[in-house]
């Protein structure tokens, strides 16, 4: 059994609610850790409309602070807090955010019932940001107007699945089996090999990940940090036609998607992010499968699984 | 013709958005200026979703920095400037909104396209803090777990009638029908009255006014402000059974929200603010209307005409 990877989109639309089309969020389920990313206005309606348990999400991810990535966030913190919560919640984004808390908790009276932490994230570098037992996350650098990041989600190796029929064969004890399980050979204490984890475990498997880059200007510098992904979320605000444009305004074509997607190696391209100007979107995604043949449409409540 | 003047509901609940209804928003159209009160989340998909032109939005009141009465501004703020908006908007509402706005405009480096006026409201004393051509709108202290006001919309007296068969009858000359429509005698140089408003003009019309109550303790203090509104709306955020509940957190009850109409001598209640806990809203009704016949919950969607 792997563990549970997969993201749900939440809004799909850029700057402005329209086309029944909500503004940017994710919802990442990591072998049963919620992560929310990017938080639009209306998300804590989403999030319900769709039968998301909030209650889970223990870490916020905002990219940037334009409103279209963060407008739902004092709405859901606040809802957090109506619903009496008691549990850390953990938020990560760019410097300021803290303060545009702050000063909305001050002025409303509000005494949170529950601890927040707030975690700066650098637009500079490439950064781990968070590790937890199942996966890490690091911020990563994205050209846009304003200080922006984007963010990886990775798997770190679970435990081994071991071989039935190789167990049935020898009896070992409980302690051999919780060392092969976590991929260590089983030794005595000269440290010969008992029994080697080659033997009574299948083949390591790829680490999977998920990159998530919203906003962005077509920037090929991002490919180091998104490289082999299983999933590339990138945003594809502009048809091709406008790439004048979507340079104009730190936003990338759906072609120019596409070729980050095709140059980076990835798996799977999800495009988002789109423009008010669209209601038909699909020469956004002909665009992109130009480039980039196995390139989709977010769409908001389908969940995409990350394998 | 009378002007128009009549309300919009966009939220109706209260704290959380729950059961389908948003958090607390109002349009009012009156003589074609379009005020809205309070802004919570997704006020903007929901003046969408009624095909209400939010572009004509000149002025916004918001009552109290609790975020289910103004979490949806910055978003509607944002998409005026995304939609060139160039005239003014003036908010009114408590200190501290225009910090909220001025934090979170600098962190997304945003200078509006149009002119912001931010006005603060006094929730000490009733004030008039807005005056055009064909209305007031005075703000006026509600008791609340922070600074809290409420608002009263009232027209003026916009030009009289002339009653048509008078004026058949003799040719009068333009500047005395100017005059009469006025509600003015026309007089000659010596101020003998050559044509009495009385004698060419139906009589005046009583001045409608719209009175906002929310958030509020029960506190009949407010009578005096409200007195004989046309229409009143009066949250009603608990049933009767939760009246120390109400106090507790300085809301109303259904029974409460009857009775301050009754002893107001308004024309008809319109409740709202509804706790999450009620999906069914009939016991609400049944209850404010045991005091005040003429009770009406607030629907989403739905246009009251205040007459």
């Amino acid at each position: 059994m792997r563990l549970d990877f997969q993201v749900t989109v939440l809004g799909s639309n850029s700057a402005i609610p329209s086309h029944g089309r909500n503004q940017t969020s994710q919802l990442v389920n990591i072998a049963n850790n919620f992560l929310l990313i990017d938080c639009g206005e209306g998300t804590q309606i989403q999030l319900r409309k769709f039968k998301l348990k909030f209650s889970k999400i223990d870490f916020i991810f905002i990219s940037h602070l334009h409103g279209d990535h963060y407008f739902g966030l004092m709405g859901l913190i606040s809802s957090f807090h109506l619903n009496k919560r008691r549990k850390l919640l953990t938020i990560f984004g760019p410097n300021g955010l803290d303060e545009i808390i702050t000063v909305q908790l001050r002025h409303s009276n509000t005494r949170l019932n529950f601890p927040l932490r707030f975690v700066p994230t650098n637009p500079e570098n490439k950064a781990l940001i968070l590790e937890e037992k199942d996966f890490k996350v690091f911020s990563f650098p994205l050209k846009h107007r304003i200080p922006c990041t984007g963010f990886l989600i990775q798997e770190k190796h679970g435990l081994r699945n071991l071989i039935k029929e190789k167990l049935m064969e020898s009896k070992l004890p409980i302690e051999a089996i919780r060392h092969l399980r976590e991929g260590k050979d089983f030794t005595d204490e000269e440290g010969n090999v008992l029994y080697a984890v080659e033997d009574y475990a299948y083949p390591k498997r790829k680490i999977r990940t998920y990159a998530f880059c919203s906003d962005t200007i077509y920037d090929p510098q991002i490919i180091p940090y998104i490289a082999g992904a299983d999933l590339l979320y990138h945003e594809a605000t502009f048809g091709n036609d406008e790439e004048h444009r979507a340079a104009e305004t730190f936003h990338s074509t759906a072609a120019q998607a596409g070729k980050i997607a095709k140059e980076a190696g990835v798996s799977r391209l999800l495009l988002g992010h789109y423009s008010t100007r669209y209601l038909d979107l699909s020469p956004i995604l002909d665009q992109a499968k130009a480039e980039f043949p196995e390139s989709y449409l977010s769409e908001e409540g389908i969940t995409y699984s990350i394998d």
